[in-house]
């Protein structure tokens, strides 16, 4: 079983999962100076995420076909199936364990849900390079279970991502995305919360709300617009050619999405992944959904939004011991140069 | 001139430094898929540390020589220079800088100091190699600049961090560490500060000397141990083999580390990072020195750190978006296997 163990310093959690990998020896296999671990299962006749080899990740908890209402497993468009490897698993204890004099060390069982939304049977398809309607159905997948995950006991926050190729980190390169649904609320997004709390206070309005429209005003971080989203680079980014996306209505949390909404929602992101894609040559990148937490919504000042973030750096010595991001580039430059790149967003 | 940038709504601020790198189309070469950048110059004869290119890198700002006093530059034994492509730069002007309608964004110029250590002459030496007067001057370097950069006007923190290997982020293999003095305190830093405040306000005592002191007493994280230092892999382990090193007497600032405690601290330095090199194969790594800012010292409730972060992970997006990090490795295991291997330090 993981662990969830606190910082008793910072506060800030983390998973202990070693049953995901190997035992301590066998991190020498990863230490070959620059190298990056080859995917383990590039072949396709290999790949768990392949149609004819749904045996490997087991029982979908959802699935799409083809034609709807027929269950054969061969036409299936899009699965979500468990983690083979979870970081968190399901279970009913969340009493917290101490440790040491004074109960000086918290931890807990790790419990949550870690599921794998398998987007595509193709193995070499990518949100950039997918139609409109692939991409719709991920992002129903996502409400779907984000829906479904939030009415479980102990659920406090649900994180969907992605993370797209070994820069990123991932060893499959099939078409996937994750969620991991947690029993705690990490001490940074109680801070984010906070600091819109204390906005939303003094100005009486959701500081994200704001944000968007300095953003339309100046135009010089915009990227692309829809009717219901905006895209732009963010005033502070934190890496050469951040991207966030946001729903131009005030909404706290990404399950409440509407249908007319998901279909724009679907075009904005392959619009900015496609320029990522011809502007950047298929970068590795990561992408996550910031929701608010379940006890969070609805709120006034929290308002969800998507973050992109191509894997162009490394985060070193000085932001980890500073928490300093160092960004070499413009955001400004860099939104102009993928305002350019003109997208073909196939229906 | 680079710029600092604050997020509007986390309040963490960014340095934005386009002039260390290029322009946008340029971070196309980044973005072969798996590909580390080769090391820019890896050739010793262009290597901008070695002995005999000092032009390169210009004047230093301290140089240590093997015959003390005499200034010849093909003797020296380490030299700090400024770095050529700094993220901050020398400067009087803090005042901040507003952007966009009610002064939504705050930026202001990127002042403060970024040197470079080039700890030896040898271009391929590192510290799990050095004899430990090698190491020990290299610690004579961090305090004396820590010394005379915190004494700078507007200067609130300095980070000394060193990024070991291409993984870690550094692209020039000589042996070589950092220092960045800023003229602000990053909130995550501020948080830490408040949380070790509050646990001394309600337990009368500093909470890192609690934990050295729980680490003893369990000593199953425990790596290992000298007269005035204590290493060991800390409860709530980020990533596989992160190890903490501490003075066991409490101080707030690396600055006051006395001359006997900097002997101990080269020591106990090259044992850690033997036991990663032998144990991992040399692994890439970054380590950090934490102290506490200007204004924070001296504090009964910080004490200064040192943390050591193999590169044996990647963060990916569910780090970057719920902030909980994923390790997928046991502390006490790993601390184990660390303890096992028998360092060879020479005097």
């Amino acid at each position: 079983m993981p662990e969830l163990r606190q910082n008793p310093i910072t506060k800030d959690w983390v998973i202990i999962a070693p049953e995901r990998r190997k035992r301590p020896n066998q991190f020498r296999h990863h230490t070959v100076k620059g190298k990056i671990p080859k995917p383990d299962r590039e072949e396709k006749d290999k790949c768990p995420f392949c149609p004819g080899n749904e045996e490997i990740c087991g029982k979908a908890v959802l699935a799409y076909y083809e034609e709807p209402g027929e269950d054969v497993q061969s036409q299936w468009t899009l699965r979500v199936v468990q983690n083979k490897f979870p970081a968190l698993v399901e279970g009913k204890e969340t009493s917290r364990i101490t440790e040491g004099a004074g109960n000086f060390f918290i931890k807990m069982n790790g419990v949550g849900y870690h599921e794998v939304v398998i987007e595509h049977p193709e193995h070499f398809q990518t949100i950039a390079t997918m139609p409109c309607q692939s991409v719709e159905r991920i992002l129903s997948s996502y409400i779907e279970r984000y829906q479904v995950l939030i009415q479980k006991p102990n659920v406090e926050l649900i994180t969907i991502f992605r993370n797209n190729g070994p820069g990123a980190g991932t060893s499959l390169r099939h078409p996937h995305s994750q969620i991991i649904a947690s029993p705690i609320i990490p001490i940074h997004i109680r801070h984010t919360i906070e600091e819109a709390v204390r906005y939303f206070d003094t100005m009486g309005r959701c500081i994200y709300c704001n944000m968007i429209e300095q953003e339309k005003i100046s135009g010089k971080r915009l990227i692309s617009e829809t009717e219901h989203f905006i895209a732009f680079a963010p005033f502070s980014s934190r890496s050469p050619f951040e991207t966030w996306i946001l729903p131009k209505k005030h909404r706290a949390s990404f399950a409440k999405t509407s249908a007319i909404e998901k279909k724009d929602l679907a075009r904005i992101l392959i619009d900015i992944l496609q320029r990522l894609y011809y502007g950047l040559d298929n970068p590795d990148y990561n992408y996550m959904i910031h929701s608010a937490p379940y006890q969070e919504d609805p709120a006034d000042y929290y308002h969800w939004h998507l973050q992109i973030l191509p894997k162009l750096y490394k985060v070193a010595g000085f932001e980890l011991g500073s928490g300093i991001y160092l960004n070499s580039a413009s955001p400004e430059e860099n939104a102009k140069y993928l305002k350019e790149i003109k997208p073909d967003v196939l229906e």
